[in-house]
């Protein structure tokens, strides 16, 4: 064997000089497994933006606030091209909400505005509860039915790793309000769409389409189910309510994406795009929802990049106004729609730890599938040639045919927090946290290296 | 082997026509166990006052309606004397409670004002805060050294299954405004005594004494945590809070004791007093604390006896007015500690499995103390010989030194609840809930039967 002194020596004058001048870099699966053990930067943003913002409705100052909270921390950390892209929004206001069943068992209950709902007068309504078990009952009910009736719809929601329990429970929410005042109804409350069993109620978007807005609330699951018992004990008496909700649109309001770039060595390559937003509902401070889905794309970028410049740039999106219905997403596909992207990921499920890889092209390029699938597997992720679809923030992608990925993250506690007061950063697993950096360190990498087409299309 | 036939042949005539009359009394044990797999009574009127009354603040209208529903229940399932012991207390109500920080960092905090609690002017009270790591760091703070400050006491608890944790967090609350106020504050927040990571603060009592009341809230604990690290990122800058409590002192306001009896065979024996509380704080509808503690002692009088009358009278006292202080159980043993009690046992610590059975006669009277140990270990219940302390309710057995009884329940669960809006009827686990009734209907059974004096004393 060889001594070292012998081995050096050995070596071509440019080579050593290129070794002492710049050591040789690490391999990304060393990255992804340091990012694992080690990542700090998830934390300290998701830490960081939650407690210096908090929360940070679209359209508010403190989602102003937020945008100089994010510039100034991709800035510190070394991102280029740092910049806020502006845009505005109609904006609304919560205002008050509350509710004191009156007759036949006099008590309050706890429930939420849902974003665009109605108002009530400032001294609130009274009216009798039509309940319904489930949305499919309230689209039963004949026409005119819930003529100045409350209406109440109890459907639950059910836990599942894929958050698929949402598509079944959320219609409720998102156009149950909407289908009661084309019934009649002044009012529409619903059961949280939610899993916990907490008093914090789960607000969120509603739409009303082709009627005018009725005071539209989500009742706290425990309150709902209270609401349950009372209709169960009141043996066919009237339940009466009284109501008070005072939101209001207001604006239009000021909001942006903000944008940072780590360039990569071949501008000529379409970026890979990361995204999360960073707007959040007003109740918690945006933790899971979507806090720390912008430390994991950040703290991914940076992993994947420490020891040598990608070939692509990776470029971030911190969208804005994700919650009233993607107008971030939308903002960024109108300004640079025109500009071909590689491919784009989202996080924007939680901080709970990644199980399942997903790409739109599975077929299409099954060999860079298969790549990325193999190097995440010893985190105990697997994967399916179900087609990814992205998240509201990369709309960009599909819209091009360009490449998505989905990193399924587990959606088993994600909705117990999901637009809640609770959604806070005590709820953040920080091994789990890490666990989410090292899984887009590995497929960040992969990608921002690939010199190939992404998706090539059928 | 004799045929049954000739078996009942040779019964004398007394006997068969006795059996045809009443059959025999069910042993005990039968009935305990019954009650593990098949009480409903319990749940009944846990869900009953917590669904038809729901909140019920002690002196309020909601405590009164309380009442008439105890009265009416207790009636209904044939308890004999039922009826309302009347006194009346000052009255407190709890008004708003809002706060935000307003620098470094300005959002909202979630918090709840404590019992007792002073006001602020109705547009509140700005002011910087002192932090304080525990309240042993406050005891220490100099004499004036908080004028004009509002005082932060950040002080965690810690899980326990006997609820020790309790003991060494609540000063926290009891005591740390009134010293805080001693040492000038003009308010002082806490973090919430309790154990869960939910934005729903624990209020309680607190007191005053030799001092003007001044503002004094509880913090939900993840809004505690954030004005931690707030303090850890202002790197030493001023933390300012805007403060706003506005409850104030009412009354005299009524109060009640609800009494029913199971009445005993012999009236010359003094009964067994089984204690609850009906009042509740206002933010939760008071299951864990004390619906369920109703229910458990009311099924077991009923589970105890329902095959024969007992010897001693079993008295319920379901008081009034606890959560201020223990009143009812000073209306209580003010209006009949003449009249002597033989044993008194509460049920104030949740709904969850009895683990441990202690008295104060484990060594004056170790024959019934290992008989009833004896008679509960099938149900998973140790014992100590440590003296049991008995709770607020039954002062009356103290002053007596009658005999007194803890069935200590699993406290792990009961300080995430304790207090807050989430004492809700879906924290109670039925299972868990019938292995008290089962636990109690034994050793009620026996202390109702037994002729010699429970604990004579040393």
């Amino acid at each position: 064997m060889r001594s070292l002194k012998i081995a050096l020596a050995a070596l071509p004058l440019f080579a050593a000089t290129a070794v002492s001048a710049m050591p040789p870099p690490l391999p990304l699966e060393w990255l992804a497994d340091d990012a694992a053990k080690n990542d700090q930067l998830a934390w300290d943003f998701t830490e960081g933006v939650t407690t210096e913002v908090g929360p940070r409705l679209a359209g508010s100052e403190a989602e102003a606030r937020a945008r100089t909270f994010a510039v100034a921390w991709l800035k510190q950390h070394g991102f280029a091209n740092v910049h806020v892209e502006d845009f505005t929004i109609p904006g609304w206001e919560r205002g008050e909400a509350r509710a004191e069943i009156v007759s036949p068992f006099a008590q309050p209950l706890t429930l939420a505005a849902l974003g665009r709902s109605g108002a009530t007068p400032a001294e609130g309504i009274t009216a009798e509860v039509v309940r319904f078990a489930s949305f499919a009952d309230l689209q039963a009910a004949p026409a005119g039915s819930l003529e100045g009736k409350i209406a109440y719809i109890s459907n639950a929601m059910e836990k599942t790793q894929d958050g698929s329990g949402y598509g079944f429970a959320g219609p409720a929410r998102w156009v149950g309000p909407a289908i009661a005042a084309g019934k009649g109804a002044v009012a529409t409350v619903i059961k949280s769409i939610g899993t916990d069993h907490h008093r914090n109620p789960h607000t969120g978007g509603t739409t009303f389409r082709d009627v005018e807005p009725i005071p539209a609330a989500a009742l706290a699951v425990p309150d709902a189910e209270q609401l349950d018992r009372v209709f169960a004990r009141a043996k066919g008496k009237p339940v009466t309510l009284h109501l008070t909700l005072t939101p209001r649109s207001v604006g239009p309001l000021p909001s942006g994406n903000v944008i940072a770039d780590i360039v990569g060595t071949d501008p000529s390559l379409p970026p890979v795009i990361l995204a999360c937003h960073l707007d959040s509902w007003d109740l918690g401070t945006g933790a899971i929802d979507d806090g720390a889905g912008c430390g994991i794309i950040a703290a991914a970028a940076k992993q994947a990049t420490k020891s040598d410049r990608p070939l692509r740039t990776i470029r971030l999106l911190l969208a804005g106004s994700e919650e009233p219905g993607g107008l971030g997403g939308d903002a960024f596909a109108k300004a640079h729609g025109d500009k071909p992207v590689a491919v784009a990921l989202e996080s924007d499920f939680g901080a709970d730890r990644v199980w399942r890889f997903k790409s739109n092209f599975a077929t299409s390029n099954a060999d860079l599938h298969n790549r990325i699938a193999r190097a995440v597997s010893r985190f105990g992720v697997s994967t399916v040639t179900t087609p990814a679809g992205g998240g509201e923030d990369i709309d960009i992608a599909r819209e091009q045919k360009a490449g998505v990925i989905d990193l399924d993250q587990d959606g088993l506690r994600y909705f117990d927090l999901h637009h809640t007061p609770d959604d806070t950063l005590d709820k953040v697993d920080p091994a789990q946290l890490r666990q989410n950096v090292a899984v887009w360190t590995q497929v960040v990498g992969i990608l921002a290296n690939e010199r190939g087409t992404i998706n090539p299309g059928e």
